[in-house]
């Protein structure tokens, strides 16, 4: 049985088909070009869709389904889309556009839709840092701070639409503005933007700073590897920034597992990929935060990278 | 078919028959005595499920079940208590010890056990404000915040065992101090306990305040009732202490409507007994937190107070 998944980006649409494990056979990209007519979009997943079948002679009884992530709101029972951030479309029916395929070849496809986020957490469970769990929560921590969680193996996204917002929880009142309109959002100290707007100010306020020799004393240049470089090199003001950041994430991590208890609680995006330098001060922050101080909570790197949501997205018709 | 629900509490056990629906039938309540050796609390409530069996003439064909509602954390899969704060019990093994019931009704009968905030949960679901929903959240306004989580028409407590301690997140980083030994949680800000820790403090610093004449100038009669009524009589410290109460109530829902996406977010406890005059102010501020300042959730009074824990207890086995 083969499982074809579709992770549709702002940047790239990409199509693959893998095995029952969740193991990629075969992709194929091509550029989303965003501002093309929704319609046209589609056009081109079909035909990569149908490409895959052909090559690998599917039908009714080896194909199991058509998963698709869709970076933005997504009506999964329904296949609609009802509004994406990065992609111009607006209640989409992808479902009803989606059956000029099953004419093309001949046989009934099942198709299944959930926001992208969610496709990458349980793209992790099965083939991932969470392969052999049935629940998990992952936070990303990139641009801003994404989330999904999967009960019992399956995605949670709530009795509406819409993916979980784990990192517009509020973590401090009145605290830092959020891109939300809120105040204090996880993602307004846990992101990579937050980090880089706090290095920004230490540096200024702190011109021997190594952040501004790897910065080029252009703070255009501060990112986060910048900040844990600097750390890594013992400058002070980076260590105080990094261990500022752990703190709050650790808030938001603990607060995740008061509210979930999940088997494993995974972090990606580009922070995470500090590995053991990011979980292990985090694993001791968050075990003071924790209810009854105790930790049963696996706290781990996601380990797909961009390969989670097109995985997630075949495995939901698994 | 009938179901026998058991609501363990620290002051006093209750047994209960209830109809599919949740409707009670009939209870019987005896007291307690915590203190008591675990196995002659079970001894009791093995008497009393007797009594409403025989009364009932209930046998394998009409009873459907044994629910019951553990103070504590309970290993529902086991049927193990695991500890109860209220009561000392420790690694008792309810499920074995139970096993005397059906040797002396003479047949066998399926035993359920769940957390007695979580049975809360489920029987507002059933029978109370949640009725026809499938998905709900609970906030117990009590001496604690307490909560129930509702998925998909089951009690979700996470991965492993214990309620979901949706008390427990942190709104302040480095706020209040909390009983948890945590700062800043939503318990250190919305129980009724930390809303007379700062009626007194307001009281104190206010001598002309209504809060000290309500209280006939004696803070130990502070009540979170008595904040309300103060409000009520337009006690400009009152209003205060009011709209920061909901404000940081505010940020707790909110943080929860973001994270699940419930159908349904019930309040309950004492200071639910405010009504309106709570929901109104909390839904005004939970709109401008929620992401994309749209809420979906209704946001309601939980109505079955203390017959809540029986029924879900019984609905346990439904």
């Amino acid at each position: 049985m083969k499982y074809i998944g579709v992770d549709l980006g702002g940047t790239n649409i990409v199509v693959g088909v893998t095995d029952r494990e969740g193991n990629v056979l075969k992709t194929y990209t091509r550029p989303t070009i965003a501002t093309r007519k929704t319609e046209e979009i589609f056009d081109d997943i079909i035909d990569m869709c149908k490409t895959l079948i052909e090559e690998y002679n599917l039908d009714a009884s080896s194909l199991k389904g058509i998963g698709m992530g869709i970076p933005g709101e997504v009506d999964s029972k329904k296949g609609v889309i009802n509004y994406s951030n990065n992609i111009p479309m607006k209640d989409f029916n992808v479902l009803a556009y989606m059956q000029r395929l099953c004419k093309e070849v001949n046989f009934d496809i099942e198709f299944y839709f959930a926001n992208d986020a969610d496709c990458a957490a349980l793209g992790e469970l099965v083939a991932g840092a969470g392969k052999g769990c049935s629940n998990l929560v992952i936070l990303t921590l990139g641009t801003g701070v994404g989330g999904g969680i999967i009960i019992d193996n399956k995605i949670y996204s709530g009795f509406y639409a819409g993916g979980a917002e784990l990192g517009h929880q509020t973590v401090v009142h009145n605290g830092e503005p959020c891109t939300c309109g809120n105040k204090g959002c996880l993602e307004a100290y846990a992101s990579a933007t937050a980090l880089i707007r706090d290095a920004k100010r230490a540096a200024s306020q702190n011109p021997s700073s190594l952040l501004n020799t790897l910065t080029e004393n252009n703070l255009d240049n501060m990112t986060a590897k910048v900040v844990f470089d600097a750390k890594d090199q013992n400058d002070s003001v980076a260590i105080k920034l990094v261990d500022d950041y752990i703190e709050y994430l650790a808030v938001g991590v603990a607060n995740l597992i008061n509210i979930f208890k999940p088997e494993v609680l995974l972090l990606s995006g580009g922070i995470s990929l500090q590995g053991e330098k990011l979980t292990k001060p985090l694993e001791e922050k968050v075990i003071t935060k924790v209810f009854g101080n105790k930790l049963l909570t696996k706290i781990d790197i996601a380990t797909l990278g961009n390969d989670a949501g097109l995985i997630g997205a075949a495995m939901l018709s698994r």
